[in-house]
């Protein structure tokens, strides 16, 4: 049997059923530009039944030339009605897509109970669309819907209806987990016991993760002989998700030895992720599998010096394989092994014996105790180490800000910043206001360094958290602000802690400033080093 | 054989080696009590011989009396030492712990490259320690690390570790997949190897959720054999996780009829995940399966009248099942008897047909819509219910404020409230300095306060957390401030939201404030009968 298997990636139709996700034309388009750089074999872009920014999408898509076939998602006809005189059926012939994925019941109590017709009719819509789609000259995928619950239900009913969708000519079979509650063991008896009864067409499979066995139910069902399997980049999709591409991917090719993309191309799978999450605006949890921020992250002093001999200790596979890093977190758990390979890694030769090594180590360690935390402010901790270091030519100094906030009652909140800074040897004194006291400070932060440094125009904030350290101590209580910056570049977090939220937050906006400006050149009326005033300091 | 599977949570240990997972002895406490009212069998609640905030919480877990038995976890003993003068052994043994989690390496590639010592001397160090905590009259879970790339490498010396361990007589032998690179075929195969090996002791498993398998390979092991299954609440732990309980029990329970958690003990399932989730300060993926809030969430259209018609249709179990409940997207159908049962609670009759209970009812979703969560706010909500009765007589209102925060370089941060009520007709115009902006408003209000109702000088303000609802909008996100109150009798929450964190916090300081004046006799200059402009309404 061919280890050949069809990626078959639906983010664009089934994905944007999740909660949250919401695409537009463009950046379907986007979205599928990157997808075909990737190597899946079929692109599922939208319903052009169902709305005008779908049909966009199939008319746009085609002047891209893309490798992948695109396909059009749709359903089969209305019960009691002609093929030939479905719009939607029409809608998918005209769309321009090559593929078409009709979807169709195979549950018996589906029939009766969401289409409310008999099991012989159903069949019959079933025959009719494939057959008109085929006649069409498009290549047909068959969904049959909770064909599993169908299975366990009525086993004659559902293998009819797969034998049905192969006498009309369907080129693909795809079983459908549609409620997501079949388990692995499952999956693998019954599609064993399709794939033994079907002759012409081939096997697919498509399933959902409300057990969180999507991404094992598509392995399964591969292993049972299924050769294309549909999900989405992420798992987005309704209720928990489709089978996420990005862990069914890695595991197929790299475990179990199938061919699904060229193994060339697997090393842009972090980078599809991370691009498809930015586009669709919806912030990438860090523990995903494979292609999350920790998914070779280490924390424990053990774990670190054990990976720091053989990387296979501690990781299941290479990172590098799908595009993304080993990280080294510094926490209060590991010790100086870890800050050393942190500064390996930004390329910074720390000989453990050193005094600069060992200052920096104590400092962070000291700051640890005060309740800074670095596993999530990787660009602090790169400031600390390049400063031990010397290599931080400080770019401004800070002299004093004000912050006003102000509520009368019936009226809306007034925040306002105050900042004076000393910029190349300039005293530069700025007023903002903000929707609150921290937006109001960076307004004014942004306001008074652009003019010097054009290039913090592109930056912006990304991620704002607040963490109250010892909650006893309700508002006097210390609290961490960790802060995450972007351009179109790249991403760092900063970290700041005072029992004073706006102090805290100053501190970490503070570095994220300096963070951008590391590689800046000096501003032109530059007449002395400058020194910064570090918060961390006082 | 028998259908009884331990469930053994370790989020207290190894979900605090997550990324951003960091919890207090207070938080450990807390957990672990939710988890003994959930009823899990066993709660690992950290290495006692790793540092004083795990010492402290051994010390403190056995004056909750809690059902659950309470696990302390450590190494084997040090390499070329002997047992009983190993200082980590001899803390477990101190921690008042009933029982020991002892990791020990079973892959011998590890042996030699992480231990650095002989695969003889390896099995020395697992059978001394395991016999000595077992003189030491303790129940022990041996860990096997790398139990599954160790049997892949030398299936003999991996089966020679378990051997050892069920001599030194260890209850409970743990397959751990520590990297988490292995797939449930292989689970299977290598449980079922060992199952038909071992006399004596059980079998236990322990993933991770690297290759997104965790739950199937805890299911996988749990269908060969494996009657413990060690996990973490939503998945918790290094890199991308631990099994995740809150998937595993139902699976379990609901679709293979194993017995987990006493039947009517399963219904707590969400509201733990949500509980530990508050707790480590971190969100929950509407998208996680049973319990996430779109587990059951329905979009428009088809899905909807289908459900409508019989819920199977579109979900694979009743939601109630895990305490968890349908959504409708479209048009909201829940919470109308939750307010009403939670007026009963408070001795309030609210007729669910009547014009306040719709009226409350509307308020409280346009609050949730807006980022407001009652869950934890307790006094909040009642404070809504009984404004809707007409109970609530206000005692002051609120004019204005004005907060002022001054920092300059080299100089600690100032705070100061500018605050104007009326009380009982009379203006009253207080400042207040604190250590934050937040901490100087709760002065003033109570300076301010305190004079016309002495009782609550007993008043302090227990508990602050603050949470940023929209990160992706950064600093001018909103965020919500759940702010706990306590005096001699009585513990109370409430809520705010808004953009600026400073009028977050007010809200809720101020509604804190009136609910703990809510039985209060009115002030002696009393003149009329007082409006409260509310925030909310702002």
């Amino acid at each position: 049997m061919s280890t050949a298997i069809s990626i078959f990636d639906t983010t664009l139709r089934d994905g944007t059923q999740g909660e949250g996700i919401s695409l537009s034309a463009d950046d379907k388009l986007k979205i599928a530009k990157k997808l075909d750089d990737l190597g899946v074999h079929y692109i599922e872009g939208g319903i052009p039944g169902s709305n005008s920014k779908d049909i966009e999408f199939f008319k746009r898509v085609q002047e891209l030339g893309l490798q992948a076939k695109i396909v059009a998602f749709g359903s089969t006809r209305r019960k009691d009605s002609i093929a030939a005189q479905d719009v939607n059926l029409q809608r998918i012939l005209e769309s321009g897509a090559q593929a078409a994925t009709l979807v169709g019941k195979s549950w018996d109590f589906h029939v009766h109970t969401a289409l409310q017709t008999t099991l012989e009719e159903n069949l019959s819509m079933i025959y009719d669309s494939i057959a008109f789609l085929k006649q069409g000259g498009m290549e047909v995928i068959f969904d049959a819907e909770h064909f599993f619950d169908g299975y366990k239900n009525n086993p004659e009913y559902a293998m009819a209806v797969m034998k049905k969708a192969e006498e009309a000519g369907a080129d693909w079979l795809v079983m459908c987990d549609t409620n997501g509650g079949t388990l692995p063991h499952e999956i693998r008896e019954i599609v064993t016991m399709l794939q033994s009864q079907i002759t012409r067409s081939q096997l697919g499979i498509h399933t959902h993760n409300d057990c969180e066995l999507a991404v094992a139910n598509s392995l399964s069902a591969v292993q049972a002989g299924a050769r294309q399997v549909q999900g989405t980049i992420n798992g987005y999709g309704e209720r928990c998700g489709n089978a996420n591409l990005c862990s069914v991917i890695p595991n197929l090719q790299l475990k179990l030895g199938y061919d699904c993309l060229d193994i060339e191309k697997l090393n842009q799978l972090h980078n599809t992720a991370r691009f498809v999450s930015e586009v669709a605006n919806v912030n990438m949890p860090v523990n995903q599998p494979y292609v999350g921020n920790a998914a070779f992250a280490h924390k424990g002093g053990i774990h670190v010096s054990a990976i720091l001999r053989d990387s296979r200790t501690y990781e299941h596979i290479a990172p590098e394989l799908v595009g993304n890093k080993q990280r080294v977190l510094v926490s209060e758990l590991a010790g100086q092994s870890n800050v050393v390979s942190k500064a390996q890694e930004l390329g910074i030769t720390l000989d453990p014996s050193s005094d600069e090594a060992r200052g920096v180590i104590s400092r962070i360690k000291e700051l640890e105790h005060q309740g800074y935390q670095f596993e999530g402010a990787d660009a602090s901790l790169e400031l600390l180490i390049r400063e031990a270091g010397g290599e931080v030519k400080e770019m401004f100094s800070f002299e004093s800000f004000k912050v006003l906030v102000e509520k009368t009652a019936g009226r809306p909140v007034v925040s306002e910043a105050f900042l004076k800074l000393n910029v190349a040897g300039t005293s530069v004194y700025t007023a903002a206001e903000g929707n609150g006291p921290v937006n109001a400070l960076d307004n004014a932060l942004r306001k008074a360094l652009s003019q010097y440094f054009p290039a913090l125009r592109d930056m912006h904030l990304a991620d704002y958290k607040v963490r109250v350290l010892d909650e006893k101590d309700a508002t006097a209580a210390k609290v961490r602000v960790l802060i995450e910056s972007k351009n179109y570049e790249d991403v760092w977090s900063n970290v700041g802690v005072s029992e004073n939220v706006i102090e805290a937050s100053w501190e970490a906006l503070l570095d994220s400033f300096r963070y951008a400006l590391l590689e800046a050149p000096t501003p032109k009326n530059d007449q002395a080093e400058l020194t910064h005033h570090g918060l961390v300091n006082h």
